[in-house]
């Protein structure tokens, strides 16, 4: 009966790769973009070696209010470093942090959120580093979803990674969050490799240690690179070596590697995404932040998702009401 | 009669798949390391994202003599730069290189090269800059084979590359080259693809340009990074963000990235491979900018190969005679 079996398969509809996506112009549009640039036929086929698909991470795959997430793992490690340290419970800014003051914490840019990183993720070695964010990740929630922070990645993008991944696109993510605390907590969330994943960074140094035997590397404060706007395809260059054929963003910082992904490709050889944050009622609605790459996305063209309309659910794990 | 001749297949030797490498100890080593670390039942397995294998590129996977093979990419920019550019032709180190002096050409350091760089490599787009490589790549020969240079890869270790590769093992190359520069030379060549390839870079700058649509990387005169020594390591947590657990070099620039790969793994769970320059024959021999790294090699019983004794051919395409 197998070859029956198979026979029914090949007749059966196929398989939407893309369920979480609601049928509309913009599920189609990617659908057709990934259809064409695979189709060794088609004028816009793209060898699978320049199949570099680039995304942003906060606001772009997974939520950012009412701060980057980055922002709460600075406050645990606050926390925890203001027990060994008085000078942090004397400091009024670091004080009324601790006291979660998520006002306060939602003033904070992410240059503020860097500088913050520079006290608490910093003098210690990438191996403590890397346990931290490992705990965190498995640990701390959201204080309005009371989710965990790595369930708050969002699942269409998800399924979007994944399809990609299975058309042969080698995926990364070009975030403006620190390098090491995305690999920690993520890298295994969305299946994209630590060397696969960019970000800022502060400086690595290397330490011999005083015996054979325990060389590692510390974690120096001092920023190396702070992956925001033209920094972001500067440090394509660098980490990829090749032009993104696909981008995903979702803020005025993305906007450079959006532009120069548009300008170094055909018309047709490229797909530009921007993810849209309108929806009030299941995440956050807000353009601040956004505004720029709002007014370019409109007058080139480029896919502007919205969240409200194309986005069947938002969060994994939950039905089309959440 | 298929199912028999898989039945002959299952009976048949198994095929070597280092057949360039000389039967002995050192061939014994690797095949044994790759055997116990990609076995689930061994103590010592590897998981298949933490299987992360870095190799030096020049004097490891490819020759260096009579010098840095960049540097005659350099000269070769020179020449080109050196006809719309007067200052050139009356600078007088300069000039002995354009007169093919390779004795002078053997002087330089990789720091001389790295200068030489900065005015040969930079204030052009990267676009530009890769397609003056590629076209190098392509044409250039080595002074004394006459080979292509890019045909000077050693085939043992290109079979290395791919046994790991087969075995599901990310291979990267973390060299003090430039990093475009080995990346548009050779990923085609190692089959490595552009992002797992490390090196020195220069500062890249992102032009939007004066139009709409042609937003650029440009090549800045300045150094960001000299891959060499405790850079290594450094830039491993960078572009990699683990510690790998294969680690192949040859000079005394890569002793830090052995030391941390060997420091920071379990015996049994990593191999340090030292490629020895002891073939004045069929290559060249030299140990010097190499003492350091001998020295410690023998004292912590790491994989020294002797290129005289364990590689039976040492270029693509050759017989056992060259």
């Amino acid at each position: 009966m197998q070859p029956l079996s198979i026979a029914e398969n090949r007749n059966a509809a196929p398989v939407d790769p893309l369920p979480s996506w609601n049928q509309g112009i913009i599920k189609a549009r990617i659908l057709n973009f990934v259809k064409n640039v695979t189709d060794s036929e088609s004028t816009n086929y793209i060898t699978p070696e320049d199949r570099i698909a680039v995304f942003d991470n906060d606001g772009t795959l997974w939520a950012e209010k009412p701060t980057y997430f980055q922002g709460f793992f600075v406050l645990n490690r606050l926390e925890e470093l203001s027990k060994s340290n008085p000078e942090i419970s004397r400091n009024p800014q670091l004080q009324q942090l601790l006291n979660k003051n998520f006002t306060n914490l939602q003033l904070l840019t992410k240059k503020d959120i860097m500088s913050l990183v520079m006290l608490t993720h910093s003098n210690i070695t990438q191996h403590e580093f890397n346990r931290m964010v490992q705990k965190w990740a498995e640990t701390a929630h959201h204080p309005q979803t009371q989710k965990r922070f790595v369930q708050m990645v969002y699942q269409p993008m998800n399924e979007l990674i994944d399809f990609l991944k299975h058309n042969h696109f080698k995926t990364f993510i070009v975030s403006g969050g620190g390098i090491d605390f995305v690999r920690e907590a993520l890298s295994n969330v969305y299946g994209i490799p630590t060397d696969q994943i960019i970000g800022s960074s502060i400086k690595f140094k290397y330490i011999s240690g005083t015996n054979m035997g325990n060389s590692t590397i510390l974690r120096e404060p001092e920023l190396a690179s702070f992956n925001e706007k033209e920094v972001k395809p500067e440090n394509i260059q660098l980490h990829i070596g090749k032009v993104p054929v696909f981008t995903a963003g979702n803020s005025d910082g993305d906007l450079e590697m959006l532009r120069y992904t548009a300008d170094n490709n055909s018309p047709g050889k490229s797909l530009e995404i921007l993810v849209h944050h309108d929806d009030g009622s299941r995440e956050y609605s807000y353009d601040t932040g956004s505004e720029n790459v709002l007014i370019e996305a409109q007058r080139r063209n480029w896919t502007i998702v919205s969240m409200k309309d194309d986005f069947r659910i938002i969060y994994p794990n939950t039905n089309s009401t959440n």
